[in-house]
């Protein structure tokens, strides 16, 4: 069976069964569900027919749909459920780290009483201990469920361990063996313990090349370096090097595709995560901001231009190729900058430095540059547009495009050394202050060239 | 250990051990580098200190370092061995996939005879199978390596199967289970096969909830499926059901990423998959066409305007507000198309269709284009601008950022519904488009107002 679809028409029959409370036909549909599907459904109920369809799902399929559902539509859904059954009925079943990421977005009073009504205390502790780290490091990114092995045990002890923890861990691709410490010392493939005699020890089979990284280790480094080496899940270690969690490839999975989101929708002048199927005002509100700024970036210009106005009287031909040199400033701008966040985010810059990147992108924009000015020179020629207007035009892009490339590779570096987001330098604030350099150069050129 | 920094100095060194062939100190450094970590290095030697370094590795270890190459140095390292010596000492040891990939690169002459003299048959003809299926499509992405169980085997017969494909397929996450036809019908855990009696029947405990795709099931799909459902690997069967082949984690998470990457590059002007480490040249290529896109459009706004040249020497003023005009007009065009694409990209468009998605557009760019002009009406007050020109400027702000929307709106769904990426349709192209667009509109406006 392939991946369901999930379309209107499914949706709409689901509703009505819903509504008639029609168990008897519902039933065998949501088995048929995956927790993903079901979550996908939510986003069309009401609270009451939420609530409904949960009430029929055994204990862990309704947790299951409850960690697939959005933040927005999770938090929504758990209205519908006083403190002490979101304990008892979700938490209970749930992986610390969905618990904490919940927990995180309710206020301090609920978190508290939620982890009070947990019954097992070990869970409760286990949760708690994820609240303390800083938002998007390993600590809070991991889960604290895990197979964990010891050194001088053998292979049927890990069996039973495995046994013994299967309901709390979903998932086993691994387990971390550990000294008598609990120090991380490497780890064993299920499949290599599959194949092993029961007797065998640990320590004579196990893989000592182990990759781990600390719980403060931000979110960005902990995604490159399972992309990098393939893995399927990440041990983290405290600062003693003791096992303290794992983070796995599902997790790294969203991360990277939000991260990814959120740099485009920087670029493309959008300020909050927001997608095509949110709210008319939710678009408004993450789109305003953005047009202000190139509001306020379009009043300035007319102020330098203003500046000009005698001479733009004088050769009104000077206007014809305001939108060229803008156009040009803003396209070399966003290409330069973008290649840099895009750059610092994969680690590729540390390396050449500062002046090595200016130095290049530099090299870039002036045969670019070049070739441009020729093609609009010729372009000159054969249009018969005055002679001074175009070498003016020809010389001014050619320095456009040299100074937006370097406020374009210059602004990103800044601001990530400063510990800003450098994609904030992407979008519409390059582009706006680009816009307002390259018309001052324009009509400075076009002074000293016409006058 | 936490993952290995590859930094300048390291590699300084590397590089002087492999000068001086001094294979005693080389060997234990070698020895603690991941396969990843010496693709790294790869990157700054030239091919006799590559093939130097490849032949003081193990055979496994070889060909995973191969793997991890990139696209551009793994063909450049590879002319360091002729195709008998790829097929012995590369292809024998390496997953399908991989090999796929590389002989897609390579011309059919090499490509055939590699093939001709991969020892193993049953490898050469799974290999050979990969090749037939159209880029970016599940067939393609998939390895043949697996581990297929049939319905009627015992636990046993499961893992003798497991121990006896250990060495061919590397990382076993759960075993598929097949029927008398070969077809796919569930699949069962390796945690479960581990936690099982050796006498127990497989149709007894296997999960027959399984999803599959096809595999002529487009990447993008294959990618969104896995991740909804959180798969470590997702089975792809043929169009009678029967098990083909599998696509596991790592790929997808690097399909993405490349995805990503081709659509922010595509956002910001940039033609080809470039970074910032690549050269001049590289750089230079993948922007001057979308800069020769700019300076079209430019050169088409200059003949726009021309046609209002009169207007303008009239109404100096007017030039002052151009750049405003076009910034807008840029801003809004980026935002409604990039929306646009990624809910095409998430598949969360096709539910309300185009007409829903327009009107919504609409509506938040109509709340915007107020907002935006009303703002600016207050400013031409208090400026002490022209009357007129500022409210000529204000209506024509509104219009534009209506007609920005539209065009960002259609044209990305139009491409979509011709099959044409829809992300072609971000970035400089509906920038010019929009800038043109707007310019006349500006001066239409300003032509009936003012004249």
């Amino acid at each position: 069976m392939s991946a369901i679809e999930i379309t209107k028409e499914s949706v709409k029959e689901i509703v009505d069964l819903v509504d008639t409370k029609n168990q008897k036909e519902l039933l065998p549909v949501l088995e048929k569900l995956f927790p993903a599907d079901i979550a996908e459904i939510f986003d069309d109920l009401n609270l009451d027919q939420a609530v409904y369809i949960a009430s029929l799902l055994d204990p862990q399929k309704k947790v299951d749909v409850l960690t697939e559902l959005e933040a927005d539509v999770k938090l929504k859904f758990l209205k519908g459920f006083d403190n002490k059954e979101i304990a008892s009925t979700f938490f209970a079943y749930m992986e610390s780290d969905d618990a904490a990421d919940i927990l995180n977005s309710l206020d301090s009073i609920s978190s508290k009483e939620i982890l009070r009504n947990i019954e097992d205390k070990e869970h409760s502790k286990n949760i708690a201990s994820l609240l303390k780290f800083p938002e998007n490091t390993a600590g809070a990114l991991m889960a604290k469920e895990l197979i964990k092995v010891k050194q001088n045990w053998t292979i049927k002890q890990c069996t039973d361990e495995i046994r013994k923890q299967a309901e709390d861990v979903a998932q086993v691709y691994t387990c971390y063996v550990v000294d008598e410490f609990d120090e991380l010392v490497g780890w064993i493939s299920l499949k290599r313990i599959l194949l092993s005699k029961e007797s065998t020890k640990v320590e004579s089979i196990y893989n000592d090349n182990v990759i781990s990284e600390s719980t403060y280790t931000p979110g960005e480094e902990v995604a490159s370096t399972m992309q990098k080496y393939d893995l399927v899940a990440l041990p983290i270690v405290d600062a003693f090097n003791r096992l303290v969690g794992r983070i796995t490839f599902d997790d790294v999975l969203d991360y990277v595709k939000d991260e990814a989101e959120k740099d485009y929708q920087m670029l493309s002048g959008i300020s909050e995560s927001v997608e095509s199927t949110d709210s008319v005002l939710l678009n408004t509100r993450a789109r305003l901001p953005w047009l202000i700024v190139g509001l306020v970036g379009g009043v300035a210009s007319s102020l330098v231009i203003g500046n000009f106005e005698a001479e733009l009287a004088q050769n009104v031909q000077l206007a014809l190729f305001m939108p060229l040199i803008m156009a040009m400033a803003g396209n070399v701008g966003v290409q330069s900058s973008s290649i840099m966040v895009q750059g610092l985010a994969n680690n590729s810059i540390t390396n050449e430095g500062l002046w090595g990147k200016l130095g290049k992108e530099l090299a870039v924009a002036l045969i670019n540059g070049l070739v441009c000015s020729a093609l609009l020179m010729g372009y000159g020629f054969l249009s018969g547009n005055s002679q001074d207007i175009m070498i003016t035009v020809s010389l001014a892009l050619l320095a456009v495009i040299l100074l937006a490339a370097i406020v374009g590779t210059v602004v990103p570096l800044v601001l990530d050394r400063f510990k800003i987001d450098p994609a904030l330098a992407t979008g519409p604030f390059i582009t706006t202050s680009n816009d307002l350099l390259g018309l001052l150069m324009y009509f400075l050129i076009g002074n000293a060239i016409l006058a």
